[in-house]
């Protein structure tokens, strides 16, 4: 292995077009002792066989992305709930790190954002006693502000802690990703506490890249490419206590349309000079 | 005049196209009393020039936009505070209400956020003895995350109150911009606590819409067009106790394209549905 990879974790979104087999090749080729995983991909796979895969693999899966989407109303508030439920038994069966919870947009032709939040809050009441029965820890995303009406109307890191504040840290905690939360005044304070209540589940890195990509969502960029600085964020992270595994999730059409191997080439050298060195112990 | 127009404010960046003079006139005929002004646009007509014809169309001056661009380094930072130095004497010339500032984004290839900001700071330092001997209150425009690497390191109303902190309010103040707030989760505590200061400046509307345009300098729609409940920021800003005019700025490619007539109806009928109502006494 690859010195200083220890704790690199490959998102399967950094190569959107693998199967889950390909991915778990990819860690090994690569050295990579971790991966964060998808629902789609995991169900085409198939759950039971992706989780004997990555054991077999001894890769430690560093999360399930997602679960959320708490802000639809009426029946569709309670298929979310319903989909939620299966996503924690996934997480379960796959022994992941924590469920990652993208919690949704404003509802469609809704402006009401304190309604929209109010109802993450009832979702997770909804949600935590059956989490918990699993062993599945809840990581609330907060989302950069880019994404406020379309995807996650939680929008700091604060405000997810605020969020959590009611369940116990290995019920709901949150993820911090330097894309969301690179630009927020409070991050030094908010990664601190989120550390001394024991709350960071998950710590994503990707860059943010100007000009931002025409569609938004694609907008992440490779460690170095943009403007976020990892050994700050990473000593805040480090510094708050956490010691897990650091995931690196790229969601980008250029990525995307490359050579998975190349991008994990790239993406473990990235890793190992701006990441690795700032990961804590 | 149109009923509940009393404090509307035509940005001339909303019809980007027009000339003083044609934006002077297009006030008129739609009975509006007020009217946000650019450097640029003004110094092409003449500043005296300027001063005389929005004195003698009865105009309220409701911004001059914009100054800032702070984190420039070396000679470029100099150059900025001298720019700066003619913007407040624009600004006192024209009896703007305020001079907005834009405080500029990361200097190229730094990642230093902190530093960045800080540097806010000392331009503030540097420049407010010289703002307050012309008469001229500074506003400092919190800017949406969006924009924090290339544009605006200041990312809160919350960052800029601190900011502004030091100087007294008929010194240092904040513009609130509906497009750049409105997802922030203490925006209500935060425009309150700017209100009790007495540093609310200028109140700007837009909406914000999706999916996002691909130039993200241009992403800002029509007020109704988008996400943004102008009801409820009002409503906060109103009983701040904000009594100034609200100036509608618009960056959008489709509107920039469009005729401008058209655009200021638009603009006045949105604005009596969606933001008159809540705009107190």
């Amino acid at each position: 292995m690859t010195a200083g990879l220890a704790k690199l974790s490959l998102n399967q979104k950094t190569v959107n077009s693998c199967s889950v087999p390909e991915v778990v090749e990819l860690c090994r080729t690569h050295g990579i002792g971790s991966v964060g995983l998808w629902r789609e991909p995991v169900a085409e796979h198939g759950l039971e066989a992706t989780a004997a895969l990555v054991r077999e693999a001894g890769l430690r899966v560093s999360s399930l992305c997602r679960g959320g989407w708490f802000t639809a109303t009426g029946p569709a508030f309670d298929e979310a709930i319903a989909s939620n439920r299966a996503a924690i038994e996934e997480a379960a069966a796959l022994s992941a790190d924590c469920l990652c919870l993208v919690v949704g947009g404003l509802p469609d032709g809704s402006r009401d954002l304190v309604a929209a939040r109010d109802q993450v809050a009832r979702a997770l009441e909804l949600l935590v006693p059956y989490a918990s029965e699993h062993q599945v820890k809840l990581a609330l995303e907060p989302m950069n502000p880019i994404y406020a009406a379309d995807r996650g109307v939680l929008s700091t890191l604060g405000q997810a802690l605020d969020l959590a504040a009611p369940y116990a840290p290995d019920q709901v905690g949150v993820m911090v990703d330097t894309f969301h939360v690179w630009w927020d005044p409070q991050l030094a304070e908010q990664v601190a506490r989120a550390g001394a209540e024991g709350r960071i589940l998950s710590y994503q890195v990707c860059d943010w890249i100007t000009p931002l990509p025409a569609d938004s969502l694609l907008a992440r960029g490779m460690m170095g490419d943009g403007h976020i600085d990892f050994a700050s964020i990473g000593t805040l992270v480090a510094g708050a206590g956490y010691t897990g595994d650091i995931e690196v999730e790229i969601f980008n059409a250029d990525l995307w349309a490359a050579d998975p191997t190349e991008v994990v080439d790239t993406m473990v050298t990235r890793f190992a000079e701006l990441c690795a060195p700032y990961a804590g112990q």
